[in-house]
């Protein structure tokens, strides 16, 4: 069993515009509104892929309502907690005549304490009955003023029902998410020199795994990922990156993660190989929570190899 | 009574973000949502100022159910006609930065003949009870696939109840406002040409009289307002244009048309300077469907005088 808990999640609304002009009126047809946050879109690419899954989120207000409503009708598996707070949006407008999208993102409001530890009850249900290799997923920015022990706490729990620990998350919370026991942590490089001070992202991947990670899974963008534990760094990459939208790319690696793991694959480098498929297989989906059925042929047609980095 | 019916309501979303980036990422405040559309700005328009009003629209959706929800906290008395289709959404992203606003509406949805047929109803009894001097206000675009008979049974069915009845509207509907009998219409110059065909916007306005019009109220944007009748046409300015949002500045001079008229003045002039007092008091508001407290102070600072148009 997969569990994902998003803290601060969104309605999703995207807009398809002609071409956007900034400071002008434009007519578009009726958005997509969709329940998101990346835990979200790691919970559905994980049911997509038939994997056991419950996503765990908080939920409040109309946006929270509507929220609600499109992830029942997405038939995945979910656990919504309700807070007096509206659940936040995030806007996407994507522009047509370029194909690029600007995203406006709202803060979010934190829970109560109350309604944290209704999250965290929430919590503690599904994972007594998640079974063996069980996976929580933690993915996505907290809201503004959440204490700072809600990560850590979030983790501990994880980890003293057994289950391994996926954290997608940035900034200090990652040395704190490597400290709390996270199992895995997927970082970008600039993520990654941010938290640790670290320029190199190897020597930065090599700290969180001095503070008890077993596996980094550091996202190159177009050019793959690597995998980084212990005893080595193995590189993923296609011959030519893809044309998409890389919204969501990550939370597919982490599903890959997660799915594995649920069925008991803990080899690096099985992980990495499919981690890096389904990223690149989300960019070819317009809506980020989808990968393509195309994804075995882009799993094939990785080059996996011991990391050689270029020079700078 | 000033009745205001907006066929084609919207949620208005509006977030301000501190310098937009085409193809960027943004986090933004929690975004502020409203019940708007054309006409809901004229009726919260009059209302602030002490007139008696009744919005009529559509609702449907979560998006219905939260623009019905801040209506009711906004204090302007309503009457909510449901539909089975949600509610559109307009969009304005506030650059911080350079000041501007881009805009995304949704089209919308059409109600169903029986939708149309309820809220004929619900304005039929609306208009029994406006007692003398009242004003049907019909403001804002029509839903696609809306049946051409819409708009003149509408002023058909306001007139046949004695209301005065201004429309605020654009492209062929104009025309088929004015036949159908609307008393006051307000385009600005660029819609005036693309309906009539006429390029000079006096030949425009004259053409709408010919066909029964009592009163055009014709905007040149920052350069004023005329009001055109029968006998003459009186432009009224401010000396210096002034800056800010122009969202809604219409929609104020349509609601100082209409709170004039159902008081029982219907001197071209007194409404010209109101209309115009009241659209740059919108501008200096950041929401649609406001006006600064300062107008007494812009409605005395007009020169209003006999037009004499620039040479071009």
């Amino acid at each position: 069993m997969i569990i994902t808990v998003t803290p601060n999640p969104a309605l999703d609304l995207t807009w398809h515009v002609d071409k956007i002009v900034a400071g002008g009126v434009h007519r578009a047809e009726t958005g997509r509104a969709r329940a998101g946050g990346k835990g979200l879109n790691v919970a559905r690419v994980a049911h997509a892929q038939g994997a056991a899954v419950r996503a765990l989120a908080t939920v409040g207000g109309a946006t929270g309502g509507e929220f609600a409503l499109e992830l029942r009708e997405s038939g995945v598996p979910n656990v919504l907690v309700p807070v007096a707070a509206a659940t936040r949006r995030s806007i996407a407008l994507v522009d047509e005549a370029l194909g690029d999208t600007t995203i406006v993102n709202e803060r979010g409001i934190a829970p109560t304490g109350d309604e944290w530890r209704a999250l965290f009850d929430a919590l503690g249900e599904e994972l007594v009955g998640a079974g063996e290799s069980s996976v929580l997923v933690i993915s996505g920015s907290l809201p503004p003023e959440t204490p700072v022990d809600i990560l850590p706490s979030l983790i501990l729990v994880g980890r003293a029902a057994g289950a391994r620990v996926i954290v997608d998350t940035s900034g200090p919370a990652l040395l704190q998410a490597a400290d709390a026991g996270a199992s895995v942590l997927k970082p970008n490089a600039a993520e990654l020199a941010a938290a640790t001070g670290l320029s190199d992202p190897i020597a930065g991947a090599q700290e969180l795994l001095r503070r008890g990670v077993e596996l980094v899974l550091l996202s190159l963008g177009a050019d793959g990922m690597l995998a980084v534990t212990g005893e080595n760094v193995v590189h993923a990459r296609l011959d030519a990156p893809l044309a998409g939208n890389p919204t969501g790319a990550g939370d597919a690696a982490v599903a890959a993660c997660a799915v594995l793991m649920a069925e008991g694959t803990t080899d690096p480098e099985t992980i990495l190989r499919r981690a890096t498929a389904w990223s690149a297989a989300a960019v070819l989906m317009p809506l980020a929570g989808d990968i393509s059925d195309t994804w075995p042929a882009l799993e094939a047609a990785l080059t996996v190899a011991p990391y050689a980095p270029k020079d700078v």
